[in-house]
């Protein structure tokens, strides 16, 4: 049976990359719905290559986009915003939602498909990091399906044990034998740098990654190794796990992608080429698999792999990031925003690498909000969002 | 509920390693029957231990071994030979057999174990190398089940998709992804020497291996790589795959135990330290897990993990291996038988460390045995195996 895919934000990498891989598979996938924002020439063409019953752009281009697709002669249904994409995501006839929206901006339209029971390709980090409990406590309730499209989260989602696998990767009490999940992290451009080397780092030695092609702000978060936090906080909730039954270690090589460690001794890894078609591949055709057209790896050509233990007083912010989980949700929103807030401060020249970790503490420390309740939803997630940008702006300004 | 257990070999190095967990786990296993071959001592202290029913001894001993149980004031039935071992096998009371006899004389009873549709984990390779159509065609029929216990092939069903793994890990033509099989292997004490290095080699240089303590015999086919080759075999009957259809990848830290390549790129391994402990608690265990007392492997420990193709002029046993399988099962028992001989000339000083290639292609060539039937048995395998053992005794006669 043909499984029908919205690719909720179609012209970044991700949508790329699954597109590319849903363009080979015409007969098991059709691409039902796609949302773009920015890049609006794009979404063109790739209605124009898929031909989708509906697509979403923003509200203030609805019209003008629609008369596009009209001179195309494509009869394809526009709607717009957060209510068109959250339209989208609930569709009767979706089956699959690629969640591949960058940012807060993907919050609302990942939980109505939890809500409306999809099977949810993840790729939005917020979803977790921000909305973690309400966003799993959706997915249970509306037998949703959660697949991670992160390359780590995605490599432990394989290696799990299959009655978890199939329990939405909760793995909680209940253990099957897991004793730890160990992300891997590629250390990132400082890696071999000292301290005050990276103090001195420019924008361009920050965003250079050294092992995948990336945007900027995930490029500077791989810098600082606040991405591996965001990451274990992700996976605190994708596995039901506490954080200290996560451990991070840096593998330069990026090659494993990240293991889950057993009782009875075994490691089981995912390795491969650093190419997001196989983890999205993995998850669209799961549990059944198919060719993802990346290139595959090659394994004689590998050497020298290697494993280190993150050390962290350079790399403050995965600390931060194990000090906001254990405090609450509360904490890793405002972690969230802050490291936000201070790395577009970075891009902009306003602060020094080295000082990313030290605003997203101040936040953490002068942030006051409330714990968030089990009944907390999105309105409360975003206040407390807002609430912590803000607060982290004039720690900026007083720093500048 | 409890497990009873038979275990055949019981005072051998696998015997050592599952009797060391099952003592860790007596309401969950029952150590019901033992056996034992040359070190009769030890086979009475495991008596004393574990106070099994019954046991198992060459003919020759049975009545001064059950005097002995006697004068240590235990009441267990004493059973003797390959009759003996083949009623513990097949004892209605018994659930799981460890088949960790070495050598042909573990085949009848792992064989009648598999036809009484026991739970068998396979330690003993001639069961698959000589005997490995027989074997499944007898698991299929008497719906036994078979959990690999050599680090390798563990390895692999570890990797294997559940499907596969609850389908006594018969891969074929239904690949579900199954891309390829990867079997690591250690390389050997000779992998940095030159070939005539090699052909100088010292017995004690040649027992030497670099990272697991294993007998003499399979530490020269680790050196000569044979012991690949025959794990080669054993695979292809074991997961069901040709020949073509399974890699060897020399990594000689011995950390990645074996992989499974996946159609979208993922790799799938199993990493441990290289104690035998874990694939052991693996399969005792499976589909659950348990704690197998082995070393946890120290990730951050690890560094320079390298991957190397195999130099098939050196080691040609890998070359001879692949050949034998194209033939068929004649020509692997064949390999088997000549591979013994020759490595036993080795040891006792008589031929070359290099010459157990040559000695194993003369009798691949030259041993005359027509091709083995779907309804060939075990004599019809022993009668080949004999031959083959005439044939390659008088090569090496010739040769020195």
């Amino acid at each position: 049976m043909t499984q029908r895919i919205a690719v909720l934000g179609a012209t970044g990498s991700i949508g790329d990359s699954a597109l590319a891989i849903l363009a080979d598979y015409p007969h098991e996938y059709e691409v039902y719905a796609l949302s773009g924002h920015q890049r609006l020439d794009k979404l063109l063409a790739l209605c124009q290559q898929f031909i989708p019953k509906r697509v979403c752009v923003p509200t203030a281009v609805v019209d003008e986009f629609a008369q596009r697709l009209k001179a195309a002669a494509l009869d394809i249904d526009v709607v717009g915003g957060d209510a068109g994409l959250n339209d989208i995501a609930t569709d009767n006839q979706v089956d699959t939602v690629v969640a591949a929206i960058v940012g807060a901006a993907g919050l609302p339209s990942t939980l109505a498909a939890a809500r409306a029971g999809k099977r949810i390709l993840l790729a939005n980090k917020e979803a977790l990091v921000m909305a973690g409990q309400v966003m799993i406590a959706a997915v249970k309730t509306h037998h949703a399906t959660l697949l991670p499209l992160d390359s780590e989260h995605n490599a432990i989602f394989q290696c799990l044990p299959p009655v978890i696998q199939q329990d939405n990767t909760q793995i909680h009490d209940r253990c099957h034998g897991v004793r730890k999940l160990w992300l891997t992290a590629s250390g990132g451009p400082f890696l071999q740098q000292s301290f005050s080397q990276m103090q001195q780092a420019s924008v361009a030695e920050a965003v250079k990654h050294p092992n995948w092609s990336m945007g900027r702000k995930i490029s500077v978060d791989s810098a600082t190794m606040m991405n591996k936090g965001l990451e274990l906080i992700e996976a605190c909730h994708l596995f039901d796990l506490s954080e200290d039954k996560i451990d991070v270690v840096i593998h330069p090589q990026s090659i494993i992608h990240s293991m889950v460690e057993y009782s009875d001794g075994s490691f089981l890894a995912q390795l491969g080429s650093p190419d997001m078609k196989t983890p999205i591949a993995h998850a669209l055709s799961y549990p059944a698999r198919i060719n993802s057209g990346s290139q595959p790896l090659d394994l004689y050509a590998l050497s020298g792999l290697e494993f280190i233990k993150p050390d962290l007083q350079k790399f403050a912010c995965l600390r931060l990031a194990r000090q906001a989980m254990q405090a609450g949700t509360q904490a890793t929103i405002v972690l969230n925003a802050a490291n936000e807030i201070a790395v577009a401060a970075f891009l902009a020249g306003q602060v020094r690498l080295t000082d990313i970790a030290d605003i997203n503490e101040q936040a953490l420390t002068g942030v006051q909000v409330s714990t968030l309740n089990a009944n907390a939803d999105i309105d409360d997630i975003l206040a407390i969002d807002t609430v912590a940008r803000r607060y982290t702006a004039s720690i900026i300004a007083k720093l500048a």
